[in-house]
């Protein structure tokens, strides 16, 4: 996952592996501290984007996680193509396959978590390569496989409209 | 995300979509309150097993997921097979690929995040069918697909021995 955000005219944007849906509120919980440089934009804006790269971009979203926005302009640097959002300062990042607008509705700063609301959310259904990345944490990413359909099966336990 | 306790006597286990791991502590965090009858027991032992499913189990990860404790008793009714956990009184799932046991060093209340410290982990190697599933959220999973390396490329973020 990538995370952009907006902060003294400069646009930056890290990756984050830790981040988990919270229900279908919609929020959503990430894993980061001041070890990140994006965490001030983070803390003081209290909004930003999450993007959602695909396995075509596995080498830009590691070049991402291993620089810092602190001596890089990481959307120059990765080429990445931005467009404005409508409800934060921090850009969309057109080449990935969705893209989250977020307000930080609480910092849960004891455990370095950082809860997020959507506000609005694009999905590029002309994009070929839709498969997404999943990382392990030693280094290693898992592709997206097939997938499996239980609707039917799990229809008392999704809200209406899923 | 299996998540077994353990409580008045009785196992239970319950299916977990929205998980986090956090960094390389080893910390977790799931999204979970008092609409999961689990709950009760995480919140009042503080301790449980995380149980990791795959591929060839989705039919009973979805069906622990659609009924509850209250009413079933679900090793039983899904023919799960326990193991003695080491640390905590909730069993290991031995069907399953690997097993965490955790106590529960934090419950935000507000945003109904546990946060889980790992004790002890079981990875079954022998294990044919290694491959995860994916909750997208919608009644569909996703499979892990082909496993992509970057670990020289990510050396300098990973702790040593990963």
């Amino acid at each position: 996952m990538l995370v952009s955000t907006h902060d003294a005219g400069k646009d930056n944007v890290m990756t984050i592996s830790w981040t988990m849906v919270m229900d279908f509120s919609p929020l959503f919980a990430i894993t980061t501290g001041a070890w990140n440089y994006s965490y001030h934009a983070l803390r003081h804006h209290r909004e930003c984007v999450l993007a959602i790269p695909t396995v075509d971009m596995l080498d830009t979203v590691v070049g991402i996680g291993t620089c810092s926005g602190l001596d890089t302009d990481k959307f120059s640097r990765f080429a990445l193509t931005r467009a404005p959002a409508r409800h934060v300062a921090a850009p969309l990042i057109q080449d990935c396959l969705a893209n989250i607008e977020c307000k930080v509705v609480d910092i849960i700063e004891k455990h370095d978590i950082v809860v997020l609301q959507g506000l609005a959310a694009y999905f590029d259904t002309e994009r070929k390569e839709q498969r997404m990345l999943h990382a392990v944490g030693d280094g290693t990413f898992i592709v997206d496989g097939r997938r499996m359909d239980r609707r039917k099966m799990m229809a008392a336990k999704l809200p209406p409209g899923v």
